[in-house]
């Protein structure tokens, strides 16, 4: 008896076991397939994160980068002393800044935000409106925008650099052998070459390289959300945008839902074509969390808000709430990792 | 006659090295007691530059001065989220800006130029004038000043911070067992802590602490200067300043020389007593030779100019061209190390 009813409560508990632990062995499988699913699918969409964002025309150099990285900070070569590149791109805020439309000197309002300059140099041009043909060009440009740095003219520029010895040794070392190296074009390089270090590698990127815990489950069910209704057809590639223009609002007008102060008619001011009416860089998503507020004219707060609207003007869909809140978590695993040197203040060359 | 000559050769040697080497070792001893005199002279005048600059109400701990640290560099807590205590005190320019005044919220102007916050905690008071009683009184009201933060209340800063969980998360951790730690006067705590550890030796401690080489003879030339001329009967302590008011002007009016467009009446607006007309404190000289322009109003450019003008006007004395260019010298080796930690950009917490 005793045998018998050991051997009874011994089938019990096995059955017990399987009823248990089966289901839960089935979803761990389960979940992992799913995992191994969801990476390979996107890293066939997305692909991997390079090192660097190269340029024939600008090769990189720890001296350029050095050079740029001060500069970067240098507000002196602006026309009321206040401008520099990173007061509309401030690295503790992910290289964006916090405002509507960014503020140049003597508070001149800039027509759209400041994109951020992490991985911009990945893109096929530069501001929202592709109006500037690279991060060499943009910052070259920024020197004499009216409402940027707001200098008269180059010469004004390099005046002001050559007046302070710390950057002619700068300069002069990050250009050997050129005569007059202190130019605003060897600024442009200097700081391009700087951004073209700037690459931020996330969780994201951790769990296209197979950690599968790299993302939590919202992030994970906001990545499948992203990818089934589309929103990856435009941001595309490493950077998650910045490969292609696109109508701000496809199936309905984008002001009707970012209730956007002034309609701005985008890409139409550079190329004049009717097509380009509303046409807008698609912007590379990676950081976004941390860049609000969204769009242009930052005329979006929160950024499931801003993930709702895009979902509905781009691609026809309705998302609910958990969708737009798991494609919002995903979002925040493009959230990177910033180099230590980029986070580093330079101290500004002396003008005794 | 081969020795005889041989003899009178080497007495002729020895005459030639006597006359040679003896001025020289002459030179060199007479430096190295003028050195020693130097350095014990400006000990005793000088002192010892402490390690930090503690406060009874207000204990430095390590997580008041990363969350101060952080705080510096928030603009979200300003009226037109573009003013954070690092835009008028820029620390790669020493923690001063390069402007004649400072400019707040939508650019709107303060009455005088911007102090350096670098060593600032060792005055009788902040701001040029004595108007706030320390560098946590500062902190607080500048969230309110007009022209500065623009904030409309305390009340208004704190909802913003509140809503952003890592300021939560760091205001409980800097102030355990508060209730409802998000208040101004924790902000002030916070970023008065992080500028209490704001101390620059420079080449100058170097010196006083027995390293005769760490000053240049211009540098050494400078101090002798500096001394003689009577510079640090105001500009005294560790700090070269900051611990009384003066008349700027004592033997002719300021704007004489610094060609003002304004006249300043400065602490008389204060105090309302009639002698503090033109009375303002003594500013700390740490750092100067990096911070132009001078004066409250910057209304000078070179160090070499505000040096000339301030012997003459205060202590009736002309330099030459020469005395002038050595105190600026010695001035430069007050130039002093900042802190690694100090030169890193925090990455401030997200508004999603």
């Amino acid at each position: 008896m005793t045998t018998t009813s050991h051997n009874t409560n011994r089938s019990g508990l096995m059955i017990l076991a399987a009823i248990v632990f089966i289901p839960i062995l089935a979803t761990v499988l389960y979940a992992a397939d799913t995992d191994a699913e969801l990476m390979s699918r996107a890293k066939t969409i997305f692909g991997t994160l390079p090192a660097s964002m190269p340029s024939p025309d600008n090769p990189i150099t720890p001296e350029k980068v050095k050079l740029g990285a001060t500069l970067f900070w240098e507000p002196r070569i602006s026309v009321d002393r206040t401008v520099s590149c990173v007061k509309c791109h401030p690295l503790g805020l992910y290289a964006s800044d916090c405002l509507r439309k960014a503020i140049g000197n003597n508070c001149k309002e800039n027509p759209r935000k400041a994109p951020t300059i992490f991985n911009a140099a990945s893109q096929i041009s530069e501001h929202w409106i592709g109006n500037r043909s690279s991060v060499e060009d943009q910052a070259k440009q920024a020197l004499i925008g009216p409402p940027s740095y707001g200098m008269p003219d180059y010469a004004s520029v390099e005046k002001v650099l050559k007046g302070m010895k710390g950057y002619v040794a700068m300069f002069t070392a990050a250009f050997p052998g050129e005569k007059d190296p202190v130019t605003a074009d060897n600024f442009a390089k200097a700081v391009g070459a700087f951004e073209r270090t700037l690459i931020t590698p996330s969780a994201f990127d951790d769990f296209l390289q197979g950690k599968t815990a790299a993302l939590t489950g919202p992030q994970k069910r906001g990545l499948k959300t992203f990818l089934d209704t589309g929103c990856m057809s435009c941001h595309s590639g490493p950077f998650l945008g910045g490969q292609m223009y696109q109508k701000f609002g496809v199936f309905e007008p984008y002001e009707k839902y970012t209730k956007s102060v002034k309609v701005d008619e985008g890409r139409f001011a550079v190329t004049k074509v009717p097509g380009d009416k509303f046409v807008f860089k698609v912007p590379v998503l990676r950081n976004v969390a941390m860049a609000p507020p969204y769009f242009h004219d930052g005329s979006v707060d929160k950024l499931t808000d801003a993930v709702t609207i895009m979902a509905k003007i781009q691609l026809g869909k309705n998302l609910n709430a958990e969708q737009a809140e798991d494609i919002a978590a995903f979002l925040s695993s493009l959230t990177g990792r910033i180099p230590q040197a980029v986070l580093t203040v330079p101290v500004l060359p002396s003008e005794n």
